[in-house]
Formats: C-alpha cells, structure tokens, sequence
C-alpha cells in the first residue's frame, strides 16, 4: 500500500502535534494547517531553540518553495535547503520543530492559514493528495467562549463548514474529528457512554461549537454514504510525550487542572485552586477522567484505521477517556510524588457548571478500533513534569 | 424621531416580502438584501409585469447607482431614472416591485448578494445608516436539507455568522430573527409555549440550522449586554397580502400544505396527499398551527417595538402562531369555501418525522409585543387563493 496523505488542521497545537508524532512514527505521511492562534510560532529562529541539536545545526528555519501568492509554503523536502528557489521562508512552529526532532521525519507539509480561507484551503488539497483529514483546529477555552461567542462559532463551526466543503471538492470524505466530552453536557449517568445525550445541558458556545459540527457531520454522512467521520470525544487529555519535548502550553492561565498544577510545581503560580471539597466523592473534590495524549494521539491512529476499512460509512462516535475516575486531590498527591516538588493548594467554592464526576465508558473504542488507553496516572504526572521542567515557560 | 432604516435580509421571500410592505406602510426606510436563489427575478421588464399600472409606467426595472466593485447597486431614489448616472441596472425581483406597487412607496435600497459575501455585506452597512436587521435569508426546504445537509449549515449558519460580525463591526446590534417552530422537534406538551425544550428531536438539518443560530445569538446577547435580539418562532404560515399581488411561490413542488391545496385548486397539480388519517385528532388527519403572513409581518413590527425600548437587552424568544389547532381536512375545507373549488386528496400512509398536533401558545407575545393574530382561517384561504387565482404560475 502506498504511503497515505493525512492532513491535520490544528497540528501545531497540544493533541494535534502529539498527534503528529504519532502519524509519522505509524508512517503516514503529514500535512499540517494551522493558523498559530495558539501555538509559539517565532518568526526568526532563536538561538535559545534548542530543538536545533539533532539536526546538523540547520535549525529551525524552513525554505519552502514559495507560494505566488499567499505566501504559504510547502516545506516538503526542504528541510535543508534543497527545496527549490529560497524565497519566503516559512518557519515551522516550535512545537513542530521538535515533533520533526523526536520523529526524525520531515512533514509533508505546513500551511500557516486560517480554516476561514477557502482558497488558500483548496490549494492545499490541489498541492498535496490528501487521503484523509484529522481535524483539531479550534479555538478551546471554556470561559473565553462565554466571553467571546461569535469569535468561537466563526472560528469552530464556519472554519469546520469552509473545511467540509473544502475536502467535498477535493473529494476528499475521510475525516476524524476532535470532538470533547463537553458535548454530553451534565452527564446523566456514569460511566458516560457514547448513546448518551449530547446537546441539552452544554454550558458554554465552545461545548455547543464541537455539538454543533458533530451534528453537521452526521448529516453529512448520512445525506452521502461516500463519507465516514469518526467523532473522537476526549475526556481529559493530560501528560505530554515522553522525550518532554513537547507538551502542553497554555496561552493565559490554564483553564485546566493539569498544566495549572504543573506551572505550580515549576513555581510560575503560587497554589492550585481547588473548586470545592464538598462534592459527593470519596475525598470531596472533583473527580474525572484524565487521559494520556500519547494514548488519545494512538486513539487517532486507530481511528484512521476504521475510515480505512472497506464498507465503513457514516458517521461513529468514540470516547477516549481512561475509564477511571481520579479526583482533584488524587492527581495533586500523584504530581507531588512525580515532581518531587510541594504543590500548595487552596480550597476555594465550588464553579458554575462544574459535576462532581465524569467517567467515560470507553468499550466501544476498544471493540471497533482495538484502542485502550494504557498509561497510568504516575506517567501522565511523570511525563507532564518533565515537559515542565524543561520547559518552565512552555515553547516561549 | 427621524425615520428609522430597517435592512432585511432575504426580503424578496414569502414572509421577507409580506413583511417589508408592513415596515413600508408603518413608516420604516427599508434596505434588502436578497441572493434569489429562490425569488423569481427577471432580467428584464416583462411586458407580462402587471406590476407596471400604478408607477406611471416606469415599469420593473430599477437604474441604481453603478457601483464601481460587486455591481449591486443602491437604488434609492432611483426610481424614475433620476438617481445619479445610469449604468447597471439592477432589477427588482418581482415581489419587491410588487411590494412597491402595494405600498406606493420605495425601498431605500436593494441588494443582490449573499450573506457569506462579507466585503459586499459590508459595504450595504457603510451605504446606509442601520438602525435593526430582520433576518429571513435562509433556505427552508425540510426535506432537500435531508440530501443537502452542508448547503443548508453554510447558507443558514454560516451565513448569520458573517452577518452577525459585520453588525457588530458596523455597531448596529438590533436583530429580529427569523425563527420556526421546528426548533422544538416533537412538542412535549401543548400549545407549545417558548419554555419548552428546544434541539433535541429536531428530524432535519433546516430545523437544527435554525437551533443553532438560536443558541449563537443568545450566546452573543449574554456576552454583549449592547446586543438586543427578537427570536420569532414561527407555526405555520399561510395566506397572501390582501390585493393578491404578492404571496408564497414555491421553486419545487410544495412542502406545504397550503400551496399544495392552492395548486390543486388552481389546476397545476391533480390531487393533494393526505399523509395520515389515523392520527388522535378529532378527524384522523393531522393538526397544526396556522398563521397568517400579514399578522406575521405586523409581528416583526411588533418585535421592532421591543428592539427600541430603553433598556432592551438580551435574546427573547416568541411564538407567532394562531393559537388555535386546524387539521388537513379542515384546511382542505375551508379553501373549498374560498376558491369555489373542487379540491380532491388521496390519504396516504403516515409521513416519518410529523407529529398528530402541534399548536402554539401565544400568551408571551401578547404580553410583550402587544401581538395577537387576527385573521380568521377564511381569510387565510380567500388571500391564498387570491394570490394564487391571479398568479397561476406564481412569479413566473
């Protein structure tokens, strides 16, 4: 079989470059499009990148053949200068770099564009013979999509529209998309299963932005039978890869628990807050389901595999979540030990919006795409620190 | 108070038009923006044009201002040629030229453009000073939305994205929207008031577009306290305006009942499909909830009122139905009555998706609006078969 295409919209980011690595260690080849919104993207390449040893000092710096026209470029092959006319040169975002670094492998490909320009889209279908499309582009901060909404339903829902309609005329129909938990809503039973609800009770445009483009795919693919989605909802992805090159970077405070306790351990914060101790659980704080993005990214690969299998249609929802249930004061207790280091915290009142629990039922993940997720909570803890320490303020 | 300046979008429509000669007659200034895509719109002035009698015979067409970019052009004033050079002419539809007939009045300006086309939606703010939108523009077919899902999210979600962000970069956040009833999926409980749930148990794309919007614009509302938004929900509207020169002209054949009865009683089609006959209603056939499409547009009026109170603020959502539950043999009836008609049906079995009952309560709008439907179900077939006696072919 000869090598497949994957295009990955959001690759410079936290699951998307993950992901990455995970795409070109399976051996597909990888485009990326990313508009960088979010990602550390230096327009010179730094000295202090340290991302340039493996790589016979030719650093971060891409000559790609330059584009007539928007000036987005097509690194392939052009690692080290053998690309073709130097023209503009297109400089990999950091996190990319080093997914080059660890894998070894040059990407076929990266597009700084927003998923809004149609035509600067379909160019890279036209470019590249693209077999199938993760989609991870989106704008995914809770509180700020309740600040902001049009800005998130523009970005997420028309970027996805522009998307589907892009890959349409390419005839271009497998696509994995990153969906979340957040689309159950207040979970009415656990552990959450896919038949589960989605819609009613999502608090935030962000949740309603990824119910919205699960919707729109469903329809797609069941008004055409050439399409076959996979809707991947996460739990909690946590960790980072294990070489601690890359890892997650939040852009303001985080709104997550994970990197908030981490840049606590690295001393960049003074204390975790915990948002109630008086739920329904054994410790009374919080308890969800947090999972490897090692393991999310394997959840990708395998999902690649069913839009492989002759006669998949349609559109399928998974979770990938772990199963288990890990309570705030669990992952700051697990964190210490992996750090080494005091994780002060402060009780505080319970959030709007927030449940006590959420535990994904991961069965059907297993049963149709064989995937499981394997790393405990001490690696995700181990693996999150050594992305920290290394990197104490992140791709900066 | 000087002369407010309405712009509404998808004006050349069934409701758009009705209500652009109630916006006329009250005294607005009035600015559409319609693509056709499914008004009928000639490109030159039918000798055939009746529309032509009460204008001094000007006739249809319309000399706008050439613009130098989109060649859509602003036709205020224009009418009799004296409105700056003569270069494009941009034709009315001819519902739009009807509704000038109507009223005696004319539109202060009309363009021919999409909602995804921002640089041109842009320029129809920068043209005229907007004080509130009312937004029809959107497909509506139910059952083509099921085979077409995409055009149906891009033309109706993405498209009320791009003119949400150009109202707020113009400052005009006034919007009256037009909903549907649909947004309930199958009613819980009846009459249906506006606290029921909405989004789950919506059977098509048309109808989760409509949601969707919904949920944007009350996201948008909450975040921005500027933002004041009307959500009219509509039931099922029906008749014509009283002089039978405007009224509904489906593109296809009719996904609803009313035309479909007024095209068999004019002879164009041989019998109306009665989908059901034994249903829990008090005749076997199905119930709905009929409104007239001038107590629709007296709605909007209306819904204008509460976009100009002081203080103002928010997404309110109302109900525009009849409040009084009228089955298909009743309809069937009722316009035996008015068309002096021989209407023959055949009843077939049950069609997926419909419901024994839907009927709307109206007490909300009645307290707020001051809004009430006063055209009895005889009025509503006398003006649809008016409309429909004197334009066979509708438009065309």
């Amino acid at each position: 079989m000869a090598q497949q295409t994957v295009l990955v919209t959001g690759g410079a980011g936290y699951v998307g470059s993950h992901t990455v690595v995970e795409l070109l260690q399976t051996g597909y080849s990888v485009v990326v499009v990313d508009n960088c919104c979010n990602a550390y993207h230096q327009d010179t390449n730094a000295a202090s990148n340290g991302a340039t040893e493996d790589r016979n000092g030719v650093g971060g710096t891409r000559d790609g053949k330059q584009d007539d026209k928007n000036g987005h470029s097509n690194g392939a092959g052009a690692k080290n200068g053998e690309g073709g006319k130097v023209g503009a040169k297109t400089v990999l975002p950091v996190a990319l770099e080093r997914v080059e670094d660890i894998t070894g492998k040059t990407l076929a490909g990266f597009y700084l564009i927003s998923l809004l320009d149609e035509e600067a889209l379909t160019r890279v279908f036209s470019e590249h013979k693209i077999d199938a499309v993760i989609h991870f582009a989106a704008l995914k901060a809770l509180g700020e999509s309740v600040a902001m909404p049009l800005e998130y339903y523009i970005n997420n829902v028309a970027g996805t529209l522009t998307l589907l309609q892009v890959m349409r005329n390419a005839g271009v129909k497998r696509l994995v998309y990153s969906s979340s938990a957040t689309v159950y809503g207040l979970p009415q039973y656990l552990p959450t299963d896919e038949d589960h609800p989605t819609g009613p009770g999502i608090t935030n445009p962000y949740g309603r932005s990824k119910y919205f483009c699960e919707q729109v795919m469903t329809d797609l693919a069941t008004a055409d039978k050439e399409w076959g989605v996979v809707l991947l909802r996460y739990f909690n992805p946590v960790g980072a890869h294990a070489s601690g090159r890359i890892g997650e970077d939040p852009r303001d405070t985080p709104n997550n628990l994970m990197p908030f306790i981490a840049q606590v351990a690295v001393g960049r914060r003074d204390a975790v807050q915990v948002f109630g101790q008086d739920y329904p659980t054994p410790d009374g704080t919080g308890v969800r389901d947090y999972v490897h993005v090692m393991d999310l990214a394997s959840g990708h690969v395998a999902a690649l595999g069913l839009l492989w299998k002759s006669g998949f249609s349609g559109a399928a929802a998974y979770n990938l979540g772990s199963g288990k249930g890990v309570s705030v004061l669990e992952m700051i207790h697990a964190f210490t030990r992996a750090s080494g280091r005091k994780i002060p915290y402060v009780v505080t009142g319970r959030r709007a919006g927030d449940v006590a629990k959420m535990v994904a039922s991961c069965t059907r993940a297993q049963t149709d795409l064989g995937w499981k997720a394997t790393r405990t909570l001490d690696q995700m803890c181990e693996d999150t620190w050594r992305w920290q320490s290394q990197n104490p303020q992140g791709y900066a």
